[in-house]
């Protein structure tokens, strides 16, 4: 790509450096914001560097915060005693959506994955063993991603903490709500056949 | 989407202003610098501030340029008695990929369209009628995307320098009419050029 100005080209290049933008996407941007009153560029990147300078991470349950404890955490309408453990902060968005849980979160920051190169000391493992040792939580629920990844983090947690006297469930892998059985993978059919539940308890949902 | 920071909200408000880019997006790129050195998320601010802020229009072509002149004008390799008109600076660069344009360029900003309230005073047209007007063009290339609006504003050129000294051509239709120049590939783009046809023959096809 022959670019006519160094500032330009500097822009898309800063521009494709992000996840899935290619170099046309990003020169598409980048004139964009060219057209645009130059305040909209000044809002966005002042609206970044703000964001990536001042964010905290929630010092009891990892989550993205603008304070030191998360506006969950501090809530004391939440139940303490029941922790979901989650991969990032867009599960916890997603479950906060779903309003289905009224406890607390753990947020690992991913999850083991040796092909990635992410070990259980790259995670917030100790601080939930921790939070279980103290006595303070009654339920963990695992909220991983059904992956080898997934159970494998689940795995290692779970040979942590089965000493001490806490619950431990995961989500429920399943056919999802609407979807043809015939079309379903293999081993989601095979889980959703021998984690099956009493019939009855189904006609609660 | 519920942000437990005020912080990311605002980040991914602004980063989903950008065309074509949706909120679950701009939460995946926010989440992602947010995984960065802060520094890399300085370093796309300042690209994006220091192009809106600093970047220039030719002078004499209104390429995007970091000159009065850009490297095209300046350059003195180039024919300056054959001019190559274009819808906007996106065009110059697939052009010039192509390598089969030795001459200048006149960039329009656009093309004619009622629809989009767009008039033939909105783009840079009176630049490109003075010129040949002055007797320093010999040919001018019409390369407007095949459509209505590139049509119209070929003609609508057309009709204003056709009393003074200058062969016009327009890019062969190699192009599918209909289709955004931009978008063309390189050989196609490139035959297109170098088969050029004078403008007069294509208002018969
Ligand atoms: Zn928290
Ligand atoms: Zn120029």
């Amino acid at each position: 790509m022959e670019f006519s100005s160094k500032l330009l080209e500097n822009a898309v290049n800063q521009i494709s450096q992000l996840p899935g933008i290619g170099k046309r996407t990003a020169l598409r941007l980048a004139l964009h914001l060219l057209r645009q009153p130059k305040e909209n560029t000044h809002k966005l990147s002042l609206a970044l560097e703000t964001m990536v300078n001042d964010l905290k991470l929630c010092k009891s349950c990892h989550n993205i915060s603008d304070n030191d404890l998360c506006d969950i955490c501090a809530n004391p309408l939440r139940k303490t005693d029941v922790i979901c453990v989650v991969e990032d902060i867009r599960d916890v968005m997603a479950i906060e959506n779903t309003a289905s849980h009224k406890g607390l979160y753990h947020v690992l920051g991913g999850k083991i994955s040796p092909m990635d190169g992410v070990g259980p000391h790259d995670l917030n493992i100790s601080s939930l063993v921790e939070k279980v040792k103290n006595g303070s939580v009654k339920e963990l629920i695992f909220a991983l991603s059904p992956t080898m990844e997934g159970d494998t983090t689940n795995f290692y947690i779970y040979k942590q903490i089965k000493e001490f006297e806490v619950e431990t469930s995961t989500i429920a892998r399943g056919i999802s709500v609407g979807d043809e059985l015939e079309y379903a993978d293999e081993i989601t059919l095979g889980r959703s056949i021998l984690n099956r539940i009493p019939f009855e308890n189904s006609l609660k949902l």
